[in-house]
């Protein structure tokens, strides 16, 4: 178990939430998660979505509550529930409508990347051949989100694309699950122009642990912490957190919906590969949530003081989400005591 | 203008909401107004709808404000704001999604009628020649409402339909905008009956002043107010408010959007007929919605007490949103102090 005082902040899993995996959370001390609910869903289609979780915030809530400001990750620690953030990898759900952004914060859809893997209505993912970059509804979306105070998420999203959002945006944004590129080669990762604009905006990047964006399963736990290590140095300590990206317990049928969703009648791999084309198997290190204390053991090892394995651990998301969930209004009327 | 102190609630407006619709609320001392957004919209069509209405409080946000409790209402009055609850006068936005009803309530949709004009997956409408009551669905929907918070308004419900939703709820539940149909026969109105259960659940009336649901617009205002005398004796001083169904600068285009929505190629004269089938006129003691004074006045002159025409003209539905809006949960642990 983690020590009482620390939070945990993982902001990104996918995984398929049940009594069973806020079990798993809880024993790896996890105060909150950013959980994604939505690929490549329309508005109607999140709607559902945001539905279900509804009915399980209802039905778990002896465990687990929403999270629509940072006084509520402080709230769950406190009550020892497993704080929810609600958040989507695509801006699909807002369709061609700049009026749905607030309609959905509203809805506690606190974080959107601007795109999946695909270019949309608003810009380019990191997977298209070209990309010109943020459109014109993408500006007013980035806007309109900064107004509202909905996170602009750029992990998946192209480089002109994350640039360019990084510019319009008045507000800092986060990569929530992503590497350095120069560590771990991947269409995925960032490389240093994007990660000095990310650091210059005040942002935050979540290291992730998904197999295909550091060096598989066979990565190890001291990979991975030197990987931490040497982000923190380009970054600054309070620019690094986490972002796993854990999958637990999806189905292969999940796993065709956020490759193919409805675009393609062709696999396409993304991270993956034709002879990798399953869910990715995770280093022994972290098979379960419940091992989230082997990250902070490491990086203790790697000589980090206990003030910066906090950072890392969750202190960076906690300070970035309280002032980046407050609408514009209220961010200029109070600012997370530093 | 009214008196500082006196509340003035309209449980069911349709006008059209601009700047000067705001200014002859104000004029009229109006503090609160339940202002419908959708008549036969499905999930999708209600987010866009709620959607404008975010921009409309954005764009406006010196003159109104969205009530989602109780307590919204009375910061209304102390900011001298129009504060105005989102309401459906239908379920379509529901389709055939339990989990929807927490949804909307989210996004502040405070208020729904079980069924429009038609019978829908929910019951059954006062126009439909059978009404075989509330459906298993229709059920299911009320005691979700119940649960959140979401107001059960069965206006244009039809008779079964609106004798078993009031059995089904464990709460007091609203007819927003009808009258007793022994003083003015219409199949839009309510039979002894009906408001014989409203009273025994402690629900609200809301009487209306639309001018097919009166005598027309010949109606004078001491008739109109002579009707709220009478639906008092028989309801009591608690149970009868405000609800005009005003319909302010609307056009023929949603004229016949609220008469025939997808659901048929004739017209649908709904209350109207073939030889009135124009947006009807209103009185001249009530054409917009500044002449609000001209009803409390009416109703002191008919020998109400200060505090009877209070509580009929908002005092009333205060008391009921008051305790109506908070989830069951919260209503629970407080109650309106009466």
């Amino acid at each position: 178990m983690e020590r009482q005082g620390m939070i945990v902040i993982d902001a990104l899993e996918l995984s398929n939430w049940d009594r069973d995996f806020l079990y798993l959370l809880k024993k790896g001390g996890v105060t909150c998660v950013h959980a994604c609910c939505g690929l490549w869903e329309n508005a109607r289609e999140t709607l559902s979505k945001i539905g279900s979780w509804h009915r399980f915030l209802k039905e778990n809530d002896d465990l687990v509550m929403q999270v629509f400001q940072g006084e509520d990750i402080l709230r769950a620690k406190e009550t020892g529930k497993i704080g929810v953030i609600i958040g989507a990898q695509n801006t699909s759900a807002l369709e061609d409508e700049l009026s749905l952004v607030s309609v959905f914060n509203q809805l506690g859809v606190k974080v959107m990347q601007l795109t999946y893997n695909n270019q949309n209505l608003v810009g380019s993912s990191c997977y298209e051949e070209n990309d010109s970059g943020l459109s014109r509804y993408g500006k007013k979306v980035v806007r309109e989100m900064n107004r509202v105070g909905m996170v602009v998420d750029l992990s998946h999203v192209g480089n002109q694309t994350t640039l360019d959002a990084i510019a319009a945006s008045t507000r800092p944004v986060a990569i929530t699950h992503a590497n350095p590129d120069w560590i771990y080669p991947s269409k995925r990762n960032k490389s240093k122009e994007v990660l000095r604009a990310l650091k210059e905006n005040d942002g935050v990047l979540g290291v992730c642990a998904y197999p295909h964006l550091v060096n598989g399963k066979e990565t190890t736990l001291d990979e991975f912490c030197d990987m931490i290590v040497q982000t923190v140095d380009f970054m600054g300590i309070d620019r690094v957190g986490l972002g796993t990206d854990l999958t637990l317990n999806m189905s292969v049928d999940f796993l065709h919906w956020m490759r193919m969703g409805r675009w393609t009648h062709e696999m396409d791999y993304g991270a993956g590969s034709k002879e990798n084309p399953s869910w990715p198997e995770w280093p022994e290190w972290f098979q379960t949530p419940a091992d989230f204390p082997n990250i902070s053991k490491g990086l203790a090892k790697k000589g980090m003081t206990a003030e910066e394995v906090e950072k890392v651990m969750g202190g960076n998301w906690l300070r970035f989400f309280t002032d980046s969930f407050k609408s514009e209004k209220e961010a200029m009327k109070c600012t997370y005591p530093l």
